[in-house]
């Protein structure tokens, strides 16, 4: 493993080989399944990562905000959704996007696009909230839908491009059969709703959150699937059954920096700023991340008693077995997966792959406000 | 007031005059007192808002990563604590450090500079445990302190300087007795500590969370404080009774993206990688932000009523009363004050003052790994 033990910070490992695995299993499962793969960006957010999607034949992507959306028409992507809701601020940088690549924007609000107009054509998605309650119509809102598909009628500038949903309420599910019927009841209500929209013109369904994307072998009436966080999984993906340990393509290298074994604890450094304060529930305990073993060539097999329990900015604090905190030194560094990837890999800006080379990624701050 | 109302995304507004009152107020409460101010600057993480410190007189600074030290020093502080515990993985970049300015270490184990020797000499301070059960010494652990400084003694590449601690308990003290209670507690054990150590000659004493720093009198023992929150101040400050509302000098401006009326909430362009996900409870419910009144020239009274109750990476979702959510429109930007507002800094990696001007910060994956 070209990464040294000893480290002066911690670092976000990249294994290069699992992510590539994972985006090739996506892309054949697409394949198969007869939908278009259009990836969700906002997981690794880097130019380099985005290139391997590319060579698994992906020409399509989504993103979550303008700047990210900036930064990968930047590095040649020619067709982006931003899957986030349109409002009027965005109008004029959504216009400078138009007339560089195709591009989608996402209605979620009947009164968005009250007056606006773009000097280039843009796409449009209407947004149904299949049961997340975060934005989007509500299915059983006849006149909202109909309000919100009216809002794009007989523009020259925007054109309806179909009905796309998140159902991030898959995350609360367990197991391979609770995901199933989030998937088939979203794919049902949307297929429903296209049908009550039959007059509006042929009309796509986009969907495609990671669990239900890793699960579902068939996506009935579905032209095209958005996960995103599958490129990396995390621990979370783990808990809902959408992957396994195995396929953790991201593990944080925390260096060692006090023990504390009267209280079976260890501190490294590891805090807020580089894992985020996203937490799960894991026996009965709210944690932050969850160790594996060091390898000759990456990591291996999960620690689940060695696991990050408090978070400050700086600093992680790690429960551990007795034997662990009296064979470990200061400077001694850990291997932790983190519990959601895309909060971990935004806050600390950057990867380190296990061959040791540095990837990018989209600047903190980046965007023009 | 210079901000547009109309906004393409996120963006950390910054009242500049509310900041240099917090640190002019600081300053003096420093010299009334008679100890050095050495501010904590992760909390701002940028050279213009250091600047501001320097017109106040402040010449000595405390840091919490060896990339923050590298930034500072950049722009021509010359007297940094790095006030996170030492490990042998930071030899090197400790080196390069204090072979440019006046640097000091902390140590948080006995063990920690082990093998190592410095080119450059280096000051050294023992973290002591003062309640806050994060990293330092157990100040009843007699051998252990003597450990500890057992490990400086007689070299001639580290000084001993003192004693330092961080009394991070005061954050769940509620009200000025309680901050009292701590730091009396945290100067008296201190006090006898260095007593204890009388042999290792003359030690100072280094302290100063922004709780007590904002409510105490006196620091008697001390030689310096270093509170880095009080700059800006947040909800979490205002709730320990450390600042008043009118105090917080950073307010979020985000777009308002959604309404669901039916469910009393809004939508905004404002979520974990904004905000961070550090929440705290506030009269029964887990909050992320509570909005101010927008005003002619920056912001106003609270509204406790309407409240970031969800975040995820790029959303908010916005409690409210229903006239909130029916006089507003999609585009209109809502003005919330954080919860940390360290964290939330260093999500959004820039600042826009009111005056229009944006500041620049730290970038993301700073440092060399």
């Amino acid at each position: 493993m070209a990464l040294s033990t000893l480290l002066s910070e911690p670092v976000l490992l990249l294994d290069a080989a699992r992510a590539r695995h994972n985006l090739e299993r996506m892309a054949e499962r697409a394949a198969a399944a007869g939908v278009r793969l259009r990836p969700h960006f906002k997981t690794h957010q880097s130019h380099e990562v985005g290139r391997w999607f590319r060579e698994v034949g992906v020409e399509e992507i989504t993103v979550s905000s303008l700047a990210m959306a900036e930064y990968f028409a930047e590095d040649g992507w020619r067709d982006i959704t931003l899957a986030f809701p349109f409002h009027p601020g965005m109008r004029e940088r959504v216009e400078a996007l138009a007339a560089r690549v195709a591009f989608g924007i996402v209605l979620a609000d009947a009164q968005a696009l009250d007056g606006v107009r773009f000097s280039a054509p843009v796409d449009a998605w209407l947004k149904i909230d299949v049961g997340t309650h975060r934005t989007g119509l509500d299915p059983d809102d006849a006149d909202g839908l109909r309000a919100l598909a009216a809002s794009v009628a007989g523009r020259g500038d925007v054109r309806l491009r179909g009905l796309l949903a998140h159902a991030g309420h898959s995350y609360a599910a367990r197991g391979v059969r609770e995901i199933a019927a989030v998937h088939e009841q979203t794919l049902s209500l949307l297929g429903r709703l296209r049908d009550e929209l039959a007059g509006c013109g042929p009309l796509e369904i986009s969907v495609g959150d990671t669990p239900t994307c890793s699960i579902a072998e068939a996506f009935p009436g579905a032209g095209e699937i958005r996960p995103g966080n599958f490129v990396f999984y995390d621990l979370m993906q783990w808990q809902i059954g959408a992957c396994g340990v195995e396929d953790i393509a991201v593990a944080m290298a925390c260096p060692v920096v006090a023990r504390h074994p009267g209280r079976g604890e260890l501190v490294v450094h590891g805090g807020a700023v580089h894992f985020s304060k996203d937490a799960m529930e894991f026996e009965g305990e709210r944690i932050f991340g969850l160790a594996v073993e060091r390898t000759s060539d990456g990591w291996g097999e999960l620690r689940p008693d060695v696991r990050l329990v408090r978070l400050s900015q700086e600093h992680g604090i790690v429960a551990a077995p007795a034997d662990v905190v009296v064979r470990t030194r200061p400077g001694d560094s850990l291997l932790f997966l983190p519990v959601h990837s895309c909060l971990t890999a935004d806050a600390m800006g950057r990867y380190r792959t296990l061959a040791g080379e540095t990837l990018g990624m989209m600047g903190r701050g980046a965007g023009g406000g």
